[in-house]
């Protein structure tokens, strides 16, 4: 508070320590002139943690993948309508897995907008759909209650996206301090009727789907469910997509929905009952020609026992005693996967060694697309871990969000398993792994195509595609060299060609803290 | 339309072809299942090409970079409201170079969307601060005329973004074929009010200011504007970013408003009048504590003479004859800038060598930000080229414009001046220019830092900044290895440290075709 800084608190400085009072400890973010008094404030204030990235899409997945490993938000930083617009995809991400996050927005100052210079754009608008809470602030005196009020919105569960659009005047002008943060309501309760349907189904003797999502998947909530199938005969299944499972020896083990429509249509055909704990109704991940949207069979019924905003661990104990389910019994831990001696480097081999070198406690942010469909059965009996899949389908996210893992869990090894046409959206948060010193390995599935495009252009009938189609496909011309990549943003690495080079590579890059990208060529 | 593609024309046939006889003739692409009718309708019709981009950022601001140089739209193919999203920031320059540009973003089948499945947006919230033009789809017989409407709307005066939402179902189902392009309305012209305004103006025997952009600032415009000048006295002055300035030796010189707010200020202090003519009144591009948004000195009168939907260059002639200007009269072309031989490698010899070497008729995209505050100074007596800038001030278009203008003139050398931190927004467009074997040079500007926001920091009265806010605007650690990032991408390149290697590796990459990067260590 000295050479020249205002010796009143700004409104900045206000927001910046209600921030901080409010748990908020980490801001991700790439600022922008018009955020240049939040920047300041930040060297007043103690507690904050600022990541800096080179892109705002780096910013907004680091952002989730925080939050899901810390349960709590952090703050990103953007600049203004374009700084937001370059967010906005892994902010689909996060919202989709119901990831709280405090967005800050930088903006010009309120007096500014009506002379429309060339960085004026419609905030709200952009903001408006990926946004739970969306405000503009009116004035650096009510700026800290503003960021005091996001704070509680991103809080309130199952944890949303809460935007504060910061003209700059609100940030200049004098402040009003630290403000509190608004109460956060308790997830509410799912009601007794829906436990009782819940109850009722799994009494008919007919098959019964768990289906699990946000808290019900995690860990805790697999124990209950598994209390209730083992009394039950019900079954366990994950959403295709889930923001975080801790899984891997001695866990419950349980097996997700299928992502292509034919093989999930075909996991969910014998179920008569489909109960909803955290997860939302299958539905197709896109429409396909004759195929339907909803993909539950015909005449089969669906009940919500509790929705994702709901305590569903809460809602799993009350179905598990109307049942009479047995208490919990230990997951015996099957033998840890040994390592393939022989073979050729491919989806199931590396499976295979990550099912047998995952580190104990890891964290595996997985964005493997198709090279990492078997990935999950294969890691089922590796060391405990958690795992984190992209929730949105709006690629780039993988290299953020391990990246804000990395920042979430400083003792933790993080691996990010990357499909590369994905990873080349965002791959500049390699640079924030860098500066931070983030323990990540990064695994690129080098297969040179948007593989799952191939698939999908066959599953929308367009058979027989021609050269222009195969070319939009096709990441081969020129082949994309990851090592050198990581290397221009200062992380080492190499690339592997055989089983045996990519097991020494892996090995070596758990052996030493981080960070470190291995290219794995397909 | 054999091997199973269905025997009467889709949708999406309808809608490519509708493109293709609308004379758009490219599409920046980064397609994904929606979208996979689209791709494979490009297979089975002539005359659209495809240029894949790694990012959607570099598909959008390639697409800004075509229709500057091309004057009409390409199209984009982008991927539902994600695939917009990352398209957005370079949406927005494109808005305020008015930038004629057909976006196709698609969507999942209209039924399908009420499932909520995870790729689901808003996407008309999300396109509609970009669009000036925005549909979606309602059904297959009628996308054809859809976009045959996205086409007349991109091309109205002074170009516009159209949006065209495409429901997969909307490309699966049978279309109608080809759909005529509706008429597109001629520019308006200036009143016969303004043209006696302005030339009160100018005989009124005060300071003029004739405040040029759009197409006034061209090249042919410039001629009438300076025979204005030279009989009334009036002083020509560009924006501070222009869309397309042609420019160079033998053609009118013309300096631009400054960026810095004070030397903007500074350089409109003595003019009465400023009379605009396809330009906007000139405001700060941030708002400063204690600086005003209007940059025209108070007392001061100004004068829209033509907007920039307006033609400019009939208000210029009329305005011509009612001063009674005299005709052109050639310029006479001063003798080219000679190379530095010897001195430091800094702003100014950079610009001297870029005066010296910049080859007749090429296409300079420049993303320069403070490096290259001098540069248009020093290449005023270059070789006649044309001049691209950053119009909206959202980071990250360099390289994805200097694609984009490649592809629209495959005949001319594109010169790319790209700051460091904000080329690493968009790096991945170097992959396009090494697929599609484009003539591109890069210059990255290797300060390594947000030079800028230095300064701003002291604009906005941040002063004395400490560690943090420092860290936040510092890119040196680690250092970006911009070589190592184009090699990556398959683009060759090195990087210099003195003035003789720039001079030496520039001669170089000017010699072959492209692409190529100098990475030029400042």
């Amino acid at each position: 508070m000295t050479d020249g800084t205002p010796t009143t608190m700004n409104g900045a400085e206000s927001l910046v320590r209600t921030l901080v009072a409010g748990g908020v400890e980490v801001c991700f973010t790439n600022p922008g002139t018009s955020e240049m008094h939040f920047v300041a404030a930040l060297d007043r204030v103690e507690g904050m943690r600022c990541v800096l990235c080179l892109f705002e899409g780096g910013a907004t997945g680091a952002a989730d993948g925080y939050g899901r490993m810390a349960d709590k938000p952090a703050s990103t930083l953007l600049h203004l309508g374009p700084g937001l617009s370059n967010g906005l995809a892994n902010l689909h991400n996060a919202r989709r897995a119901r990831t709280p996050i405090v967005n800050i927005v930088g903006e010009h100052a309120t007096y500014h907008r009506e002379y429309d210079a060339p960085l004026t754009s419609d905030i709200e608008g952009l903001a408006a759909p990926v946004s739970a809470w969306l405000r503009t602030g009116m004035s650096a005196a009510e700026i800290g209650a503003d960021g005091a009020a996001a704070i509680a919105a991103a809080r309130t569960a199952p944890g949303q996206i809460a935007t504060l659009i910061l003209p700059a005047n609100t940030a200049w002008d004098p402040g009003t301090g630290i403000a509190p943060v608004p109460a956060v309501p308790e997830r509410a309760l799912a009601s007794d009727d829906a436990v009782a349907a819940a109850a009722r189904a799994l009494a008919s003797g007919e098959p019964v789907l768990l289906h699990l999502g946000d808290r019900a998947v995690r860990g805790e909530g697999r124990v209950i469910a598994d209390r209730i199938a083992r009394k039950t005969g019900a079954h366990l299944m994950a959403m295709t997509s889930n923001a975080r499972i801790d899984r891997g020896a001695g866990t419950v083990p349980i097996e997700r929905l299928p992502y292509p429509i034919d093989q999930a249509i075909e996991a969910l055909k014998g179920f008569r009952h489909i109960i909803l704990i955290g997860a939302t109704q299958p539905v197709g991940f896109f429409a396909y020609p004759g195929k339907p949207s909803l993909l539950a069979p015909e005449g089969s019924t669906t009940i919500t026992l509790a929705t994702p905003g709901e305590d569903q661990i809460d809602a799993l104990e009350r179905l598990a005693e109307a049942v009479a389910a047995p208490p919990a019994e230990p997951i015996a831990a099957a033998a840890r996967p040994s390592l393939p001696t022989s073979g050729p480097l491919d989806q199931d081999t590396i499976g295979q060694v990550l099912g047998a070198l995952i580190p104990d406690n890891a964290v595996i942010c997985d964005e493997s697309i198709t090279t990492g469909r078997n990935f999950f059965a294969l890691t089922r009996d590796a060391a405990p871990h958690t795992w984190l899949q992209l929730s949105g389908g709006a690629i780039g996210l993988g290299i953020p969000m391990a990246t804000g893992a990395a920042v979430a869990c400083p003792d933790r090894k993080v691996i990010n398993l990357q499909a590369d046409g994905s990873g080349l959206y965002t791959a500049q948060a390699l640079w924030t792994q860098a500066r931070e010193r983030l323990d990540v390995v990064t695994l690129v599935w080098s297969n040179r195509s948007y593989a799952i495009l191939r698939a999908e252009l066959a599953n929308v009938g367009a058979l027989n595609p021609g050269p222009k189609a195969i070319g939009m496909l096709s990441l081969d011309d020129p082949a994309v060299d990851w090592v050198s990549l990581a290397r221009g943003f200062g992380v080492d690495g190499r690339r592997v060609e055989t089983l045996a080079a990519f097991i020494d590579a892996f090995q070596h890059a758990l052996a030493k803290p981080g960070p470190y990208l291995i290219e794995v060529s397909l």
